[in-house]
């Protein structure tokens, strides 16, 4: 059906334009621009420095050389993790997003050869795995648990879409599309049944049934969904709940077992409730995510409390020091956040993308963009800094492909009008059903909290213009062409409803005065602790900014002082500070000793001054002691 | 060399009697009587309701039927952890110091019976290992790390020193040692290399060393000792720092991997050290030991923080709600300091074992005998409490013969007299060098600080009678025939050296004051919380001696307002409970939310009464809500 495949697709990671259950439409990843500021800078360096290295790296480590190998272009001995592979795919799709922006000769000749080198690995039946096929072709399918076969096939799949959407060029897609009828041809309700041990082939290829409008793909998808959750898995190693295998899908309540599994799973689940519109996903979804945000999340949206599995940990299992938070969980978690925000238009989801995107994702990788977090711990004693790649080099790339995707997660748009979720610098356009809307957003966010958006096209007819209200602003205030609006909120979205027209003007102010911020009095690891934030912003106090004289980690902060802000433009790229009051406690010896009877006079007191910087930025100034929930008071 | 063999051979678990490098000889078990009291209450329990339960258990769970399968005297299915033949030799133990105590006929046919089981089993060459024999009888030896055949030939073979010490007969033994031999001929320098997955039979080829005057035995654990720490193990699951196989020996500065098989690892390497006096090792351990008890034993002796491999964490990682703390750990570290006693001769490793049996060892059985604790978690949410056995049933035997074998622990002997360890009520007796001392020891330890030593026979000479003040009290008294003496302590001891007659008594009164005790500031999960101990006693606070309308996760404790204690017959067969005042504090609504803004008024304090009881016995009323370390203030 070359006619149905061939047409019009629209750049992005996820197209919702046709899904029948999507509340919000996607736009175009390419009417979307940055104008400048915060993620633009990042998103500069991710495409000038990150991804350059990320090809460096691929090709230091030996992750070309296995394609090379599986080719049977080179001899020599295949190495790293079986799930390699995928870095060299989630590379791929990263490059993709920013050649669909920008013409980049030298990303472009990287990334064809790279497409090269794929083309001429894959085998004649479709098949693509550089382990099996150089180590064990006799082996394929034997290890679902942790071959990652299907997983790495759902990355190259997103890449392939990506690519396909970002140049028009099929080759790539091709490929990917004939490893998934493979794959059909192997597994299905009538043919051999298995769970995948990594989820992520599912998201993948639902996207891959809104790319080729061919529903055969929906189907295995669906077929591998239906398949989970009846501890066919986890045998050999950890348990069923790793994988996750010991719930099916429908009836699962809460989020359990290895965070980026559990997550890229309940993605793809919600792609296929975005398809069939089938009720008990959505709502098993939505249980949940209630578990996960209300009681498993960090305050900077990490998540995944145990280095055991790198897994979810229980009810307010929350640890600071030993806190795992993968890089990759975050982003999953971002993903996941992103299909449910489609699904129902509540910005409740767009909350969560913000406090992960600024915060716990960030932090994965350098100013720099040339080192990066595989975890995210909350509390550093000083020995943990980022790394310029990885054995399972799953992060990187990872944070690449987010990084250089960034447009996609703006704006949406629907029946109604255009819906604007992360305010970023930008100009966005929307032409639905033959209507022209374009705007642009105006913002010095996340240092300040005005947000202009000027009109710039509109059809002339009457729409709405949706901005979110972020969960941390609880005094917004309105103006539309000047004037002031009372901002009522509609799902946790400001809507002006008017005959826009070019030129006119909506403004959102969000004061962003930095707060002390405590946590459940069941997260016992944060008894006693205050956060500070400031806006979308979690702050941590790192030692780098303190005289020596100073252990941050012996400090108290006196929550009835009040928080200053200070701009430091010479400092981690130029952020806002915020200094605050405590007192440097000294508690005298310990050496030798582990416990103690309580008497007065054990400790000594003086007042200082503390900084706190955004957390996102820790560890840029070599390694040091962090902390983010710092000894203040009990809850007041 | 069946002359030497059948030396004198003392009862107990270890006989230090000949080794070169123990400061301190133990003494004959059966010439130390337990008269009453604590120790002697839960020894009963254990003799009339826990060993008999254990068989029970035993034959229930199919630890009998494997046998009978290897034997080829019933057809059946294998059932359990490869580890489970341990079961029954850590039970035959037990009852071994048992039978050594006292008759009992129904003790003496079950032990009859499951010898008459062992011995049947036992190849041909020597090997008894019920899962290789009955399903995999040509893969002995294939699997070093998991296949525990080493780990079960040492229980084996302490069972079997046990019971020949205990009865005088050679039946088992002579089995044991048929199956060391095998093991001799199978491994050494010269022979087949391996390093044992879980350490065990170095203390047990030790013992028998000592046990049969071979040498052979010593040579063969010393050559398990040297071979580890070069990274053998550790390939397939954890990494080699689980076995711990990371570090030689001789080299081990810091405590780490599985706790049970690090503990029995260095409790082994500290007998070698007896015998062979090599300084290298003493340094080595002590260097460790420094390690786990300044920076990685909970305030309950409790060891192995990481439900992640059963294992060490890190300095100072502590946490309460997922503390593992397995009760084979405490037990191994009491087998270890008890070890480190007898070469050193210093209080400091009494101290803890003092520590450990009172608190961490004591709650992994019920006051009825018949439930027990795995794990030992320092907090609980509620949904916590003992089972009357495991798929993995190490710990409850393992408690069996620690209770059996209490005796053991109580006093030693050198060459000037008699050292006192643990007051426990019991009538003392040692003969050296033909000389003759007893002495009884009368206290309502750990309920009262008195105790009341009365000599019933001296040789005539002058000899030192030495007793531990405890490193919990600092203000001991000390009366000679009722005259105060000052006690100035040598390692830990108050050292009275005079010709001591019939009827003279030595008193020591320990002020049992309840007490506060914070721990150090590095370990964030007790930052801000104190803990409450009496004597040797670790407090915790328990929902069942609180009403409903207090969470007692919910409370903050008064250090500032006095405890009082108040002896309690109704409750935990016996207990002095300790009244402390505090606040019940209301955080209000949280369901939806896990983070929010600090603000004044969010919570209600009143002032309310709480009841702390002895950790050992939490859980004995039901699971329920229980914490050791409660919210009171920082360190002042």
């Amino acid at each position: 059906m070359e006619g149905r495949y061939m047409r019009h697709s629209q750049p992005g990671p996820v197209d919702t334009t046709s899904s029948p259950r999507a509340a919000l439409k996607t736009l175009p990843f390419t009417d979307v621009s940055l104008l400048g500021g915060f993620w633009a800078n990042r998103q500069k360096v991710n495409r000038d420095s990150s991804l350059k290295h990320g090809y460096e790296m691929l090709k230091e480590v030996g992750t070309h050389q296995n394609f090379l190998l599986a080719a049977g272009k080179k001899s020599g001995t295949w190495s790293g993790h079986r799930s390699r592979d995928s870095d060299l795919y989630k590379w791929l799709e990263a490059v993709a997003y920013e050649l669909a922006t920008r013409p980049d000769g030298e990303l472009q000749e990287m990334a064809d050869e790279a497409i090269e080198l794929i083309v001429s690995t894959q085998a004649e039946d479709g098949y693509i795995n550089t382990y099996y096929q150089h180590l064990a072709p006799d082996k394929r399918w034997s290890d679902i648990e942790f071959g990652h076969e299907l997983y790495m096939a759902g990355h190259l799949i997103q890449a392939a879409i990506a690519h396909r959407r970002a140049t028009g060029k099929d080759d790539l897609l091709q490929v990917a599309r004939r490893f998934a009828d493979y794959i059909g041809s192997v597994f299905g309700p009538d043919k051999h049944k298995v769970v995948p041990g990594h989820p992520e082939i599912e998201m993948a290829l639902i996207e891959l049934s809104r790319e080729t409008n061919d529903e055969c793909y929906l189907d295995l998808a669906e077929f591998f969904i239906d398949q989970r959750g009846y501890n066919t898995l986890g045998n050999r190693f950890y348990g069923s709940w790793y994988y996750p295998d010991h719930v099916p899908v429908r009836e699962a309540s809460k989020i359990e077992g290895h965070a980026v599994r559990a997550l890229y799973l309940v993605a793809g689940v919600t792609d296929a409730y975005m398809e069939t519109g089938e009720e008990s996903l959505l709502h098993a979804l939505e249980t949940q995510w209630s578990d996960m945000t209300r009681r498993k999340m960090y305050i900077t949206g990490g998540v995944g409390s145990r280095h055991h599995g790198e897994s979810f940990g229980d009810e307010y299992e929350l640890p600071n020091d030993r806190s795992y938070c993968e890089t990759c969980a975050a982003i999953a978690s971002i993903m996941w956040n992103w299909r449910m925000l489609l699904v129902t238009g509540e910005g409740c989801y767009a909350d969560i993308i913000e406090r992960t995107l600024y915060n716990g994702f960030l932090s994965g990788v350098s100013i720099d963009g040339k080192k990066f977090f595989y975890l995210n711990p909350l509390l550093s004693s000083g020995d943990f800094e980022r790394s310029k790649w990885f054995g399972c080099a799953c992060c990187p790339p990872n944070v690449m492909r987010l990084m250089s995707s960034m447009q996609h997660y703006i704006a949406t748009g629907d029946e109604n009008g255009m819906q604007l979720h992360q305010y970023i610098p930008s100009r966005i356009e929307s032409i639905r059903d033959h209507k022209h809307i374009a705007l642009s957003v105006d913002t010095n966010y996340p240092w300040e909290g005005l947000v202009r958006i000027t009109i710039e096209d509109s059809h002339g007819g009457p729409w709405s213009l949706s901005t979110r209200i972020p969960e941390w602003c609880d005094k917004p205030s309105l103006r539309v062409n000047g004037k002031t609006k009372e901002p009522g909120t509609t799902k946790g979205y400001a809507v002006v409803n008017r005959k826009w027209a070019k030129g006119d003007t909506l403004e959102v102010e969000m004061p962003m005065e930095p707060r002390f911020t405590v946590s459940h009095p069941k997260v016992y690891a944060n008894r006693g602790n205050v956060a500070i934030e400031r806006g979308p912003l979690v702050y941590c106090l790192e030692q780098a900014d303190h005289d020596a004289s100073v252990n941050i980690l012996d400090v108290e902060i006196d929550t009835s002082a009040s928080l200053e802000t200070e701009w430091h433009d010479d400092i981690l790229g130029g952020v806002m500070v915020i200094k605050a009051r405590g007192d440097s406690v000294d508690y005298g010896p310990w050496e030798d000793e582990i416990y103690r009877t309580l008497a007065n006079g054990q400790s000594k007191r003086r007042p200082i001054h503390l900084t706190a910087v955004p957390f996102h930025a820790w560890a840029n100034r070599g390694k040091g002691v962090m902390r983010v929930w710092i000894s203040g008071a009990e809850i007041p």
